[in-house]
């Protein structure tokens, strides 16, 4: 279990005068950190998309987003006018609900669901022989309102989801797709590049549901600060 | 933002085959699949830390975890014990608190508990002008009885538990330290590193709460399947 330990450049013998920085002065140091690392491996981001991939990267310390996130044209600030205006998001779990920063979204007069774990929903996908996943997203497509689709977890809610645009007058007005994975995965991500659907994906295998929340939190922060 | 869409040896067009397959189905699938490509990395894990270090892959996609995580010895066996014995686990987000298996947890009559959103702990986080995470870890502390914590976020937490082990008869019973981040995170972990303390942590820059969470899951299905 030997081998790289990380980016040690940043650690020096000074570091620990860092312990006494502020939360918010930890993120910006943090950030100036990502931006000169961005600039050493030649990568210049921009537009708002800069400001969620460099907010991914945060959550992750892995620097492949800034070449695998895609954003389907004007996604960023289509995703901002809907959380402005206080558009439910559905989660594929509940680990992606908890990491939205529940105080951004209050002040929009937002609303984070996932109906993974209620206990009906398990019932009915054995029932039916379907996935959990599939099941919640028709209960989110059921709602009759609009919907940002936050997931990072299960491929196959990607695809339920477009299984079920079209039906019953269905569109979701936003899909986050960064489900992580060696199955299905990647072609679920596919599967939405191809389509006309206002998105933000990580093509490839990665993503997760802190990559969803921080996804989310990144635009919610933009909207925040205006 | 062009650039590597991901692996796609295992993206064929009889991929969709799969989504018939069963949850189950699927993660032995994904199992197999971080298996063979760990052999062809020319990468052997060996031992219950080899099941840890295969969850997180497959929580993250990243193969890097291979290379940098750390056990102290016994690590693996020594938390098998804690947990079949209800022993509390604390978490630094609710985020790595609502990833862990609540059905495995129940088995074996565990807990686990966050500190971090409660109102008073902001509270007297300001007033005395320390982290949220340091009076978080000092009231687990406080509590009198065995924790394992499961530090996914802040750096602070990992430094704060060290600064209170020692203090009246405190030790935590185990260490998860897989924070994430840019500033002060690496320090934080190799001080970790450097005690004689049991702990399974990710050297580097890289964790995460989901990371935490797959750590604490992957020991749990170990007990759960004995």
């Amino acid at each position: 279990m030997e081998g790289n330990t990380g980016n040690k450049r940043e650690e020096t013998s000074s570091e620990k005068d860092l312990l006494i920085l502020k939360p918010e002065e930890i993120e910006k140091e943090s950030f100036r950190r990502i931006d000169r690392e961005l600039k050493e491996k030649g990568i210049t981001l921009q537009g708002p998309e800069a400001d969620v991939i460099r907010r991914v990267i945060h959550t992750t310390a892995d620097f492949d987003y800034a070449d695998t996130m895609r954003f389907s044209e004007g996604a960023v600030e289509h995703l901002q006018e809907l959380l402005k205006q206080g558009t439910l998001i559905v989660t594929d779990t509940n680990m992606a609900k908890a990491g939205i920063n529940k105080k951004k979204l209050e002040r929009t007069g937002g609303e984070v669901r996932c109906f993974m774990a209620e206990p009906d929903v398990a019932l009915e996908a054995k029932e039916r022989g379907v996935t959990r996943a599939h099941v919640s997203m028709e209960r989110a497509a059921a709602l009759g309102r609009p919907v940002i689709f936050a997931v990072g977890n299960a491929p196959t809610a990607l695809l339920s989801i477009l299984e079920l645009t079209g039906k019953n007058g269905f569109r979701p007005a936003f899909i986050i797709g960064v489900p992580v994975g060696f199955v299905n995965v990647e072609y679920a991500k596919e599967r939405i590049l191809e389509t006309d659907l206002p998105y933000i994906v990580n093509a490839g295998r990665k993503g997760g549901s802190n990559v969803a929340a921080a996804i989310v939190n990144a635009v919610l922060g933009q909207i925040g600060t205006e």
